[in-house]
């Protein structure tokens, strides 16, 4: 346990008192410890954690920060989004730098007090009480932050209590941060393989992330869970892997092909499946391998490698082959423009119950056109106007191309914006 | 908290007591909660949680289980080794059944008893108190076994605090089960690529991963820490990543090949570098993309792609330096057998000092030959007779080379040993 050394320093509103935890209020917090154990995504541990303190701490708010030491800065979670401030700034702040525990009755008079960070929205500021997150291996994690404690005066066995806390929530966050920087480490690895990959073909540079694009704004249209969206996304990335080309086993495959290219086609589709087994995708990742696998059968079962049938092929699957010819026929090659958004619409709707799911073709035809157009961009850098975004997003690929639906106003003004960008022509 | 059904069912041995935990005790079980918090590894927190048991509960022994839904087994760690029994064996598999604390007085007339899993080596086999790890989300995470448990009668506020020290335990280790799924997730994809990558090629087959083999013995003999290990496997399995080849990279340098081979061989080592670079490794890692760019750097500056010389070539690209020379000498090619142990090594010696860290090419010598043989295999699976390797394991490649050191006897012997697996010829 970590004893602090000013627990008795009157200046900062401590005083001796009987205020003594009772075995009830211990098992409390052991329930506490309980519900915050386990979790191993930082965000999601700084929700649960200030829920926590909130209840077993009378404040209005239980603030958690993470220290950067790099930045030499703090960030934390306000309204959804990330808010960092230097450690210079902030209650917080002065916390980081004196390592040690604060109260404060008057924080608006404190010099370090940030009008942002340590104001909760329509309350007045009250008392806050500040302790440093120091874990056992001695490395400054963060601070909690309470916000208009109601606890006065702060004990002895307050501080030592709280301090407790802080340093479980110290370990906690160690490891929340150690599991967030593997994850961070084997996303970005399948990203800059999967790019790697594509780049070697200049065809193909950047469709496998454009793929993924399509196949995420898809996959929100049709209210897919964020766990089927994560391995849609995987998916997605590597559902091309297959083509890092592995001779020796291309050699092991008893088939003749009928012709090289169709044969070398039909390859990278089993190759992508053959590596993906190879990799030991935690239990919740591993539809991914069927995903990547199946984005070119179809549902009449004359796709490859399989020549799989309807609901033999994942949902996934469906998504990413839809996704997949779109990117392919509107992608720039040297040889070729793109090819015009209604004839690729006229290509998918033909195939619509043969090739093609219907309801995915549905989907993909309501995504927004200012999504299209980011995407159709990715990777050009060449700027896309704010205010045509704004237009584009009210239309869909639905109304670019079904015109009669949308008032005569704007008819022309969808297609102008929209070719401004899709007919662009790129040198270098 | 959870609380158990019958924490009050006499025929299990729990009385009504005035066994009470006081505040200091509480105050203890949080102590040894900060302990166990924090860890990512489940072997570490399995070999911490064990040991916080024992200072918490009077027991001789605690053991951690941890359940494998789909085999239908429990694992632990016995004598530093994974010890596994399927779950209709053993007291805790019983508890795993029952999904209720089991306590035995006489565990040794259980029928689930099991000889080497509910016995500590050397001690009469005394009560047995047994726990289920069941998380916040409700799964079965595996059992807290306290062996020759002294506490007596087990009264009802025991039971509760256990209970809920097994519930933190099962949140604690559902953290460490993703977090070791997401680790191996990275590795299995990084060996995966670096492996299919070198089969692209022949020549290489294997390349990466004998290397990295190599590397992981002269650091071995370099009594090299465990972190500095792990830096050095993942650079050792990614120094040829930049093969992946990226046209786009190539096609952006400003500088004009003298040779296209030789600007190759320069690019790939360069693109190892870009590649590495947009993979977010964890801090401790970072070091990998400097290892693996540096591997054609040699200590008199005439390597590639920087020129570096002496202090500013990382020790880890220096090792790398002299394992890819050997790998690649000691390959078989298509068009070529082996070269010779001996002219190998008289290249690398000829070297030192110019292209190669002196120690470095010592430490390699130093490797027992058992390794080097099963290095050299690596990936043939023809089999090596385990006599073999016993007796090569008494020699390096030193006393191979210099038989003068070695009494006339083993001379011949260690020779023709080696050279079997060696000169060994593969066809398909």
């Amino acid at each position: 346990m970590q004893i602090l050394k000013n627990s008795t320093d009157s200046a900062t509103g401590i005083i001796e008192s009987s205020y003594t935890l009772s075995q009830a209020q211990l098992q409390k917090l052991l329930l506490l410890v309980q519900e915050v154990c386990g979790i191993t995504a930082t965000r999601q541990l700084m929700k649960k954690m200030a829920l926590a303190l909130e209840k077993f701490v009378p404040c209005a708010k239980a603030l958690i920060w993470i220290y950067n030491p790099e930045k030499e800065s703090l960030w934390t979670r306000i309204n959804k989004k990330n808010f960092e401030v230097p450690q210079t700034e902030s209650i917080a702040g002065s916390t980081i730098i004196s390592l040690n525990y604060l109260y404060l009755s008057d924080p608006g008079q404190d010099k370090n007090f940030h009008k942002e960070a340590d104001t909760i929205p329509g309350a007045n500021t009250g008392h806050i009480l500040c302790f440093p997150m120091i874990s056992k291996e001695n490395n400054v994690i963060g601070v909690l932050q309470l916000m208009n404690t109601k606890i006065h005066p702060i004990t002895p066995i307050v501080v030592n209590l709280i301090s407790e806390w802080a340093g479980i929530a110290a370990n906690l966050f160690t490891a929340t941060l150690k599991n967030d920087a593997i994850k961070n480490a084997f996303d970005s690895f399948v990203d800059t393989i999967s790019h790697a990959m594509d780049t070697r073909d200049y065809i193909l540079a950047g469709h496998s992330r454009r793929v993924t694009l399509y196949a995420m704004e898809v996959a929100k249209l049709m209210g897919l869970s964020a766990q089927e969206k994560e391995v849609l996304q995987y998916a997605g990335l590597l559902h091309d892997i297959g083509k890092i080309g592995v001779p020796e086993l291309i050699l092991l495959k008893d088939k003749r092909p009928n012709s090289d290219e169709f044969q070398m086609a039909r390859q990278h589709a089993t190759l992508t499946r053959e590596l993906l087994e190879r990799v030991q995708f935690p239990k919740e990742l591993e539809p991914v391998i069927e995903i990547a696998a199946t984005h070119h059968e179809r549902i009449n079962g004359s796709g490859y490698p399989k020549g799989l049938k309807g609901e033999e092929i994942p949902r996934g699957g469906k998504i990413l082959a839809v996704c997949d010819v779109f990117d392919a026929l509107s992608s720039r090659r040297p040889y070729a423009d793109r090819m015009p958004v209604d004839e690729i619409i006229s290509i998918l709707d033909k195939e619509i119950g043969e090739s093609f799911e219907p309801f995915i073709v549905y989907h993909f035809k309501n995504i927004s056109l200012d999504r299209i157009i980011q995407i159709v961009e990715y990777g050009h850098n060449k700027g896309i106007e704010s205010e045509d975004l704004e237009f584009l997003k009210k239309y869909t690929l639905n109304d670019l191309l079904n015109t009669d639906s949308i008032k005569s106003d704007d008819q022309q003004k969808i297609e102008t914006t929209f070719m401004r960008y899709y007919s662009r022509i790129y040198r270098g």
